[in-house]
C-alpha cells in the first residue's frame, strides 16, 4: 500500500448501492476514496462506483471495503488500490477471524483443487495467473481494526455486533491494533450518527504507526475539526456525498 | 523480541505445575524455552520455573505463553524475553480477541483510574512506572497464532476448540497470519499426540516472515526430522523434557 497517509485528511465513503449524486464532481476534492456498504452491494456494482470514480479523479487512491468475498473478484482488485477487509472487535467470531480465514483458505488453496471454486476471487485468479500471484493478492489485502459504536444500523446487524465499546474499550481496541494485531488502520465507526471526539480521543493515544478513521454523522466543519483535533488522522464521510453535496463540501477541510 | 531464530531449532516447553526432571541441567542444550500450560499455572509457579531455568542456563531465551492474565505481573514480565500470547484460529471468539482485547483495555487504561485493578499485571505497573511504561510493556506482548489440532487435550478445551483444521484450512491461516494479522509465530498444537508433517507443509509455503513451530508428540529424532524437514523452524518439545530425560536429549538436533 503506498498511500501518502500524512496528506489524507478527508475520505468519502461510496456505498455502490445508491445512485452518484448528480454532481458527482465534488468527490474530487476528498483524499482518498472507499467504496462499500452494508446492504446489496455486489461485485457488479462495486465495479461500476469504481470505475465512474476513476473517470472523474483518476489521481483519487480508491479502496474496496467488502463484508463478503462473493464482492471481490480479479477485476476489483485491479481497479483499487487494496481491498480493506474489516475486523470488527466488538463483532462476533465470525467477523473479526471466521469469514477471514474462510477467504483466506480459499486464495491459499492449491491450483489444481480450485476448479469449481464459488469465490469469485480465487477461481478466476488461478484461471490467469497461477499460484505465484497468491502472495502478491495477499499483500494487496489489508486490515482495518474496527470499532462499531451505533447498535441501530446495518453496519453492527452484518458485523454481529450487540454491545458498543467504552472510551477504555475503544483505547485498549486501539493498543491491540498497533502492538498486537497490526493493522494498519484502526476505524471509529459511528454509522449514520455522531458520536463525537472521545473515542478518537481514546484511541490516539495509543495510536503512532496505524493510521485512525472515524466516521459517522460528519454534516459540518465544526464536527469535521473537532474530530481531526483530536486525533484522528481522517474523517470518513458518506451519506452526504450522495444525498447533499452543499453539506458534503463544508465537510472537506480547508488545503493548508 | 531480539530473538535469533534463525539459530532456534528446538524449543522446550516448561510446564510450571509439573515438577523439572531430576537432571533439569539437559535443558541447556535447547534453543529456546516456553514456560506455559493448560491447568493449574499460577503466576508464582512461573516465576519459579522461570527462575530455575534461569539459574541454571542463564543465557537462554525464556518466553511466558499465559492462558490468563492473572498469570502475568511485572516480576514475570521482567524475567522473560517475551510474553507469547496465543491466539487460536479454531478456538472460541474469546480465545482469538476477547481476552486480548480484556488485557489490553486494562493495560491502556488511564493510571488514575486503576486503583483496585483485579490484574496484577497493571496495578504494579501503574505503582511502579506510571503509564509512560504502557507502551514499552505492550511491545513485549507478541502474538502467537494458533491451531490446536488435537480435540481431546487441555489445550482445545482451554481455548474453546470443536474443530479442527484440514491441511488446507491450516494453509489459509498460515497465510492469513503471514499478511493479514501480522503476529510474529505461527503455531501447529498437536498437544499430546504426533500430527505429522502434513500441517507444516501446508503452512510453511505461505510462511516466510513469520516462524513456523510445530508441537505434539515429538519422542524420536526421526519425528524431529520429519516435522523440520517439512519447513518447521522449530520443534516444540514439552512432556519428554518432565517425564523422559532421554527421549527429551534424542529430540535435540545435531549442531550444524
Amino acid at each position: 500500500m503506498d498511500i501518502a497517509w500524512q496528506d489524507i485528511r478527508h475520505v468519502t465513503k461510496v456505498d455502490p448501492a445508491k445512485p452518484l449524486p448528480d454532481d458527482p464532481g465534488v468527490i474530487a476534492d476528498t483524499d482518498l476514496v472507499i467504496v462499500g456498504g452494508s446492504d446489496d452491494v455486489t461485485e457488479t456494482n462495486t465495479l461500476a462506483a469504481v470505475r465512474a470514480i476513476d473517470d472523474i479523479a483518476p489521481d483519487l487512491p480508491i479502496f474496496q471495503e467488502p463484508y463478503s468475498a462473493t464482492q471481490v473478484s480479479t477485476d476489483t482488485i485491479d481497479a483499487v488500490d487494496s481491498i480493506a477487509v474489516p475486523a470488527v472487535y466488538n463483532g462476533d467470531r465470525d467477523n473479526f477471524v471466521g469469514k477471514h480465514l474462510d477467504l483466506f483458505t480459499e486464495i491459499a488453496r492449491k491450483p489444481d483443487e480450485l476448479a469449481g471454486s464459488s469465490v469469485p476471487l480465487v477461481g478466476d485468479l488461478v484461471a490467469s495467473t497461477g499460484v505465484d500471484a497468491v502472495a502478491e493478492l495477499a499483500t494487496k489485502l489489508i486490515g482495518e481494526g474496527y470499532v462499531v459504536q451505533h447498535l441501530d444500523s446495518a453496519a453492527a446487524s452484518v458485523s454481529g455486533v450487540e454491545t458498543t465499546y467504552t472510551p477504555d474499550q475503544v483505547a485498549g481496541a486501539a493498543l491491540a491494533t498497533e502492538t498486537f494485531y497490526d493493522f494498519p488502520i484502526f476505524y471509529v465507526e459511528y454509522s449514520g450518527t455522531y458520536g463525537g471526539p472521545k473515542d478518537v480521543t481514546a484511541a490516539a493515544r495509543y495510536l503512532d504507526e496505524t493510521v485512525l478513521l472515524y466516521g459517522g454523522g460528519i454534516d459540518t466543519r465544526e464536527k469535521a475539526t473537532a474530530i481531526l483535533e483530536a486525533g484522528a488522522d481522517a474523517i470518513v464521510v458518506g451519506d452526504c456525498f450522495h444525498d447533499d453535496p452543499d453539506t458534503y463540501r463544508e465537510t472537506i477541510p480547508p488545503r493548508a
